[in-house]
């Protein structure tokens, strides 16, 4: 995460002035997810002790401490509407249409996340379902918009290029996305102690960097792509 | 706090000149918050121990350090200033105007801070009524002098856009500022112990991200807008 950060920034001058601010957004995300994932192992290393007695086997043993997963909800919270404000920022569309969609998609994201950390901490698996459900509206509400809603304007990108890594990167966000219901099932379906929190913790992880970082080299590859296509039309003779 | 920063920051080639030292002030002032966030991050922590005892419920314990709510103050002595003078310098004023109005609402503000310190360490009520009242005095003259004294300026901004971003700005300024007396109250009109203490620290963390981060991405936005005004006029014929 925090080398897809200093990639993205060093980028910086290779885009038009057009594309930096989604390109520094997407570096603020990686950054973000940086400074979390450091809090999350050091939460994690405090939570267990893996030791073995007298030179026998190792065993893990928990400290007392907790593991606090709030940081995922905080770092969710934080990156999930910068995100979208990224991705549509890169779309270069209209003003009116890139404020008004940063607003729905950013408000309705962080929503989406508020509303599953409830249930996140929830040992009841009906009150899991329950908040489950209330944060799926907001979710399918943005995947919707991804999917349909932003399909047209893909079609008006300046070339053909950088329409396909426009679709890719939808597709990607829609893709990624729909695994993070998945794993918070983990735990609604019965499943529980170590194995139930590891399979949840790797599930996570691996949806956190193909969102962040994976989608912030599409969101590169676009911003590249659209600035070359922008200064070769500079520079014909018309 | 600290992306906010970096954002600003990597934003500064992307405005004019005239806009580069508001928004330089802007990322300075969410470095001293990120800086102070930290100490009071790991005082809290000092202060609280949260453990299961034989793998049972998670008990929050004293351990008898004290948590050091002076650092919000130290914090505030400084950025509070720094926030007006940032707001004061993107509506370009005229150089006496802005020169008069950074010195009356930066040392209005920093004795505004000072007078409140005094009662927030105090658990006698009637002195911490006594502070809150003191302290009040500056900031009604604050608040009064960007609601009302700066009407006028800010219908002389050069476009729409900028003139209702900056209006938005003021807006925000006084909306965020009247939640910290607020929050000061909690325990003035009683309420003690644990949760009295939480409210405290959720509200006044809640009050500086939108204070800050919040207010400082409306400044790059006017920032960006009058940029976007100046270099326009200056490609006209005339």
């Amino acid at each position: 995460m925090g080398s897809a950060t200093i990639f993205f920034w060093l980028q910086l001058p290779n885009v038009t002035k057009s594309y930096r601010t989604a390109l520094t957004i997407t570096g603020i995300v990686t950054l973000i997810a940086t400074y979390h994932y450091i809090r999350i192992f050091n939460s994690w290393s405090e939570a267990f002790v893996v030791a073995s007695k007298d030179g026998g086997d190792y065993e893990v043993k928990l400290t007392g401490a907790p593991f606090n997963d709030g940081y995922r909800y905080v770092d969710w919270l934080l990156t999930v509407p910068l995100l979208l404000i990224e991705l549509i920022l890169v779309m270069k569309l209209p003003q009116e249409e890139t404020v008004s969609l940063s607003w729905k998609l950013g408000l309705a994201s962080a929503l989406m996340v508020a509303l599953g950390y409830p249930g996140e901490i929830q040992e009841d698996l009906s009150v899991r379902w329950f908040w489950w459900c209330l944060s799926m509206i907001p979710f399918c509400y943005v995947v919707f918009t991804l999917a349909v809603g932003l399909a047209e304007s893909t079609s008006k990108q300046p070339s053909p290029a950088a329409a396909s890594l426009v679709s890719a990167a939808r597709y990607l966000t829609v893709l990624s996305w729909c695994t993070y219901p998945f794993v918070y099932m983990v735990k609604s379906v019965g499943l529980a102690g170590p194995a139930a929190t590891m399979y949840e913790q790797v599930g996570y992880s691996i949806a956190d960097v193909m969102a962040k970082a994976v989608f912030g080299v599409l969101i590169w590859a676009i911003a590249s792509e659209k600035s070359a296509v922008e200064e070769s039309g500079k520079l014909l003779p018309n």
